[in-house]
């Protein structure tokens, strides 16, 4: 594929770069989740919205082994049927970062657009299964009950239209709440919702700007227990919950419990709303190699480390799911995207036989888990789009042509 | 002094320790900056308001080693005019850490309401000593002039009211500007600025959120080269030159100019507007040990970790000045606070002949520098009232009492 194919980077593009950029230049609250100034912001979070630290802890670092290989060279089929390489995927699908892991060591590692080994990147939703980690972790230790009432933990819902609902529901997203993700609707809940959290301006008259508020005034479109439909609002509800089950601020509650046991590297960071909660579902960003330790922690049936820093048996169940949430998946409308897949804990299933599995985030942000081959593929990119099901497929298809190849 | 007559902490008094704190517990950008919340506030400002990492890049941190002394027992004679301690002088004043050097040794380091050794603490004013450091190392690079007009290194600010205005009247607040930073007067210049740089929440009709736009729309309370004024918009001002004369957004010429040298242990960071531009004046937010590390490479005359960090000659002018800066203090209504001082090159002198200065913060921060008995003592604080001339002098006593006892 030829160098001028290549999407143009944040500063090709000049974003951010001069001491008072042009508006074409300038990212703002207004324009940070379009193309192109995604570009620049998915590496400068922090630099756009309220963060709170997500400690590392004083721990040393876990390292990971070098083993390099030539993934660049690997060929698939494309989603548009023509054979095609990873390192052309690569550049297509506006890639900020990519990490291959086959057996816990390092077979690739790469850095687009700026970005380094030290910069946090937005993680949107695979901020979810990171959220999902937690309630696990606390699951194990008996601070939750998956069939307890999400009442139980958060007596504010009681009255509200989360009365009813249990935690397996949120953690499998079949609550009955009305709550629509479409990106391209600006009439959509995520609309107003952004307001809320304050990653978009907010209009005259303002939308509340507490999240606890705005998940208490929701309603429902159908009973609790409907098939899985996909609705970001029921991971913010879950860090809510974990709040109050882990009696502590959910990125204190974070580090301590995951973060600074899994030896990272660096610091992580989760945007807050004006009150200071947490936007659990997709307002985490972390640095390339530390979303490798995650994703092969799951790899290792969550013993990473040097001891058993996530359940076994909340990993298995991760993947592995059971009949009841494969039948809410198949009856979704997203079931063609994974036939034979579904949503579990916070995690997209593939193939829940053998155990493929995936965190994805709007924009191109990737955790792909591969037991068989014992593969581990994270990829954070800045698609134009929020959801674009070519660029998701070619994703899979490429990860799993890596997976096949190592 | 008995235990009761301790100011409580954040944690005693429950702020933000709930995952939905009651209204008198929470902490908001409407109320941080006021009592109780700032005691809160100064030790989590990234979650308050969007900040840029200023990076310690991948050096060795720069060991401090350790001489204890018993400083708590210290006496001085309280502003109050009865005997006092140390001790009694940290507590009465809304201490969160201090540290003291000697010869480059760790005397005494001391956290209090919750702080630690990794927590990131609000600098308000102090910020511009270290904006102004930058601002020497420029000058000796031959990339700034002080002679020079502001207006050769930011082009927009010719048709200005800043038109006229050189360098050295912005390094020494002497120009003519109009800004009140009485932070008692509601109707202050200090208060529109607070929401343009969203310090603050935003009135209807809205300010611009752009800082550089704002200080393009100031006036002239009088020609340029009056006496001393206090005026933090000149810091600002002075982070916008710094970013035209050093070719980079400041977070990153202040890592690599400053912050990576000092060998510093953490990440420090700043606050940025609506647009990115840094909040230079009183943005940043640093650990104990990282700003005593700034203190002693000026004890060292620029000297520390090795190398010429801050060039000598503008080290020695900050505490040194001339005739002129001091002629242009004693005409001014600050010149009571420090006989025979100075404010040159953003620190206030307290003694211009041996060389006894600090940089000052609202709510009690101070770098205090002693060349006579090679001393460096760091205060952060969160004082009930921004400016507390009681509190100011208390700080100073006890800094020249610690300072004569080593």
């Amino acid at each position: 594929m030829p160098a001028h194919d290549q999407p143009p980077t944040a500063a090709d593009l000049g974003l951010m770069q001069d001491s008072r950029p042009s508006p074409e230049r300038l990212v703002t609250l207004a324009n940070w989740q379009e193309p192109p100034f995604n570009r620049w912001a998915f590496q400068h979070f922090r630099e756009l919205v309220p963060t709170a630290t997500i400690a590392r802890g004083e721990g040393p670092v876990t390292e990971l082994p070098h083993a390099p290989r030539d993934i660049d060279s690997l060929r698939f089929a494309s989603v548009s049927g023509a054979p095609t390489t990873v390192a052309r995927m690569l550049t297509a699908t506006y890639t900020d970062a990519l990490l291959v892991l086959h057996r816990g060591a390092i077979v690739a590692e790469r850095y687009f657009n700026g970005m380094t080994a030290s910069t946090p990147h937005l993680l949107q939703s695979v901020s979810k299964s990171i959220t999902g980690t937690v309630a696990g972790i606390l699951i194990e230790r008996g601070a939750l009950d998956p069939a307890a009432l999400v009442s139980d933990y958060v007596p504010d819902l009681a009255g509200t239209s989360f009365a009813g609902a249990t935690l397996r529901q949120v953690l499998d997203m079949r609550t009955g709440t009305k709550f629509s993700e479409e990106y391209t609707d600006l009439k959509a809940e995520i609309r107003q919702y952004e307001q809320v959290i304050g990653w978009r301006p907010r209009t005259d008259p303002q939308p509340t700007d507490d999240l606890w508020s705005y998940i208490c005034a929701l309603s429902n479109a159908r009973p609790h227990g409907a098939p899985f439909e996909y609705r970001s609002i029921l991971t913010d509800l879950l860090g809510w919950i974990l709040e109050c089950a882990g009696g502590a601020r959910y990125a204190e509650l974070l580090s301590r419990e995951l973060w600074a046991r899994l030896g990272a590297e660096h610091d992580a960071e989760i945007a807050v709303d004006g009150h200071g909660h947490p936007v659990a579902d997709g307002g985490i960003s972390v640095t390339l190699r530390d979303l490798g330790r995650f994703g092969q922690a799951y790899l290792q049936g969550g013993f990473f480390n040097g001891s058993q820093i996530v359940p076994g048996a909340w990993v298995r169940d991760c993947w592995q799911g059971d009949d009841e949430a494969q039948a809410a998946f198949a009856a979704s409308p997203q079931a063609a995207r994974y036939p034979g897949g579904m949503y579990r804990n916070q995690w997209w299933v593939i193939d829940p036989v053998s155990g493929v599995y995936l965190a994805s985030g709007i924009h191109g942000q990737s955790v792909f888990v591969h037991l068989p081959s014992e593969t581990v593929v994270v990829k954070l990119s800045t698609w134009p789009e929020a959801l674009d099901l070519r660029f998701a497929e070619e994703h899979v298809r490429a990860f799993e042509a890596i997976a096949a190849a190592l």
